[in-house]
């Protein structure tokens, strides 16, 4: 008999598990319920179609509906679940116009994602502002931008730099208005400052230990937004601070939950109900560093999670053994990479925190285009194994960080970084890679012990 | 009572033993002997100073002898070491006018690195073409360059695609000529191939399975150079087909050799005899992934051994363990890297070699400057270790293959790379990794076997 995969939620996790299941069993029916309009899309491309760096928004859909038909995957757009009963092994759902639907399931895939955290502001939320988290939030806003000229980012996170440097080369006037005292706080304090004081270079106006408290405006159309220390003039305002998991369905029922209200899963992403996966911006996985359960909700961690539980669906045992938060961001020339714990996250899990920090140049000092770069390796200093990575600068800090984030799964010292065999050429790196001068630098503690 | 450290070689290697000793013991007397007129000199940059991105030889120069003599090393420029006589422990040497003198030694450290290997045309060189190997090699002819229009490049090695670039950037006419049957050889040829048509593409003459066998000129200046098949008009001729290590002045000596006549050494950069050292282009290392001893003569290798035999003299215990011959290499917009073993190699060492090769964009497609990147892994089939890894295309392709020298540091099998948490952002990567593409299709291999 032929058996049903019901995935719960089209985004990267959804997707890819809908994918690969079907490719790993072609006998398996396929079915995904989206509940928007699009499926596979790349909401992280948002801030490059808003920057003006392209203009069809159908390029933020990797693969349309008729793709995945191809595949032999059923696709039911502007479809919501509303129910699960996990006894029965039955979806409820209602599509745009209410008409409600059942769908039976052998195994089940939830990957309704995140959804943006609102500002709740005296119990309400303001009306005059977007949450950017699909596709479809996007062409409003840049409709609206053609004749705003004052934009106020509120939140420091990842979207919101790249948001501002979209903004600022549309010669827009760019608030960010944070409640914390700095901007990118997954950063050391010394690391964010760097990029913190790039933004200002390029008249971000940046508004710390600030909290939004209202907005003015008439007809739909915003002039100010205001906070508990001072007024801003805005006509667009973009809320970034932060997502929860979007597990309102599934509450209350016997599924279990993980961390900051994830889904807890194993590391076939399976959840505690058998033959039901959750993958993706609801789902709990392990930091690699730690082995703690934690929440990544990262396109690239999405992905891996649905080809992972779509591969054990269809019949071929895969694991996936969780992350380490590898995070890149770009605001113009200034490339911020991240990965594993931060200073203080390893103070709270209890390390013996030590770190060792470099400014060198990312190539030869005659090499045309060589620019600064800034290297922070985090390590244990009573194991002396690494616990964590951060690079700033021009071409090429992605690159470190990815080896960092190799070093980290494979568990490597700190002084072992300086044994990798690094690259040279001097289009690409000095002859001392940036990379192994902070491995050597961080071998002088050893030297002062004896 | 003051010990001394002499240092034969003053390039890469010499510099960073002889820094890395004084630092770590300042106790210690460090004289370094250098026959030409530079130390810490980059005579990889020497294409792109010949490229014109630059003018200013003396950019080439990491320090000057006045830098080493702050801290408090002593450099003898123009001073040639003639013999050496480990059982006195003195060597002997010469300055630009013959004279004569003698250095006793405590420690020493061998760094007169490589030389290059020559034509030998009918037994004897031609006097017609240049070797580019020091900084001072640069300079006749970057004024050369000004009144030729045809450039003869001889041998298609990793220096002399970085030449082709330099000199059709000048508007040059460029031929490659080489005995064998393809540029860049430690590639495999499906991946050497991609750069030959690139080159070609940008009109360099590339002609293989030729040798030269002469050339015609008269009073230093060359007209043409003659293969066995044709012959090509040429004002300059380079000649690049590799070098070797440059240990005449130990001939004969009790000092053991390895492979390719290269100095044998452990892994604290020692010698068989006591307290002599050898680092840099003239000595043995071992190969990361075979285990076996190899010869690395990359500049950023000498420095890794340099540090490490300084280190040990100045008393503080260091090992390197050896490298993976990861190189890079760029011809305008394509970067090429490689690390570990070739498919041809990895045969040769007796591996159930096979490899998985994919093609994808370095970028999501709708980010402006996205670019097609090909990525090989190379892998035994029966541990599923990573072999080496190979990739070409635009940005980014250096920090792929740092990642997999990474992994075979760490002796990953190539489905481990999947596990990597490589970051994604768009204006760095696409959500799927190209190197966690890679891994995931070598996983099909896995599938089949069930």
């Amino acid at each position: 008999m032929v058996k049903t995969l019901l995935v719960v939620g089209g985004g990267a996790g959804g997707m890819a598990a809908a994918s690969k299941a079907k490719r790993t069993n072609p006998e398996l029916r396929v079915v995904v319920l989206e509940a928007k309009n699009h499926v596979s899309h790349a909401p992280c491309g948002l801030p490059f179609f808003l920057a003006g760096y392209f203009d069809d928004p159908n390029m933020l859909v990797h693969y349309g509906p008729e793709v995945f038909k191809k595949r032999g995957i059923d696709v039911l757009l502007r479809t919501k679940a509303t129910k699960i009963d996990f006894s029965g092994r039955i979806v409820y759902a209602i599509d745009q116009r209410e008409k409600e639907y059942e769908f039976e399931y052998d195994y089940l895939v939830l990957a309704m994602g995140a959804k943006p955290r609102r500002l709740h502001i005296d119990g309400e939320d303001l009306d005059c502002v977007y949450y950017i988290r699909h596709i479809d939030d996007g062409i409003p806003i840049k409709q609206k931008l053609k004749k705003a000229e004052n934009i106020v980012l509120i939140g420091a996170g990842y979207i919101n730099v790249e948001l501002a440097e979209a903004f600022i080369h549309q010669q827009k006037k760019v608030t960010m208005i944070t409640r914390g005292d700095r901007i990118l706080s997954k950063l050391d304090p010394d690391m964010s400052e760097i990029v913190e004081k790039d933004m200002i270079a390029k008249k971000v106006n940046i508004r710390k230990n600030e909290h939004v408290v209202g907005c003015e405006g008439s007809n739909n159309e915003l002039r100010k937004v205001i906070t508990d220390k001072d007024e801003y003039k805005a006509e667009i305002a973009i809320v970034g601070i932060g997502i929860e998991p979007n597990t309102d369905i599934v509450n209350g029922s016997k599924i279990g939950f993980g961390i900051r209200r994830t889904i807890k899963t194993n590391e076939k992403m399976e959840t505690n109900i058998e033959n039901v996966y959750a993958v993706g911006d609801l789902a709990e996985t392990k930091n690699i560093v730690t082995g703690k359960p934690s929440w990544f909700p990262l396109a690239h961690v999405a992905n891996k999670m649905g080809r992972t539980a779509g591969s054990n669906i269809g019949g071929v045992d895969m694991k996936f053994f969780g992350a380490a938060d590898t995070t890149f961001v770009k605001f113009f020339e200034t490339a911020v990479a991240q990965t594993g714990l931060s200073t203080k996250q390893a103070q709270s899990e209890n390390f013996e925190v030590k770190s060792v920090k470099i400014e060198a140049l990312n190539k030869p000092r005659y090499y045309p285009d060589a620019s600064k770069v800034y290297i922070k390796l985090i390590y244990d200093s009573k194991t002396r194994k690494l616990l964590g990575g951060q690079a700033i600068g021009g071409q090429g800090v992605d690159g470190k960080i990815n080896v960092v984030a190799a070093a980290l799964y494979a568990g490597l010292r700190v002084e072992e970084i300086f044994q990798l065999d690094l690259g040279y050429s001097p289009p690409f790196s000095p002859v001392w890679d940036p990379l192994i001068v902070a491995s050597s630098v961080s071998m002088r503690d050893l030297i002062r012990k004896k």
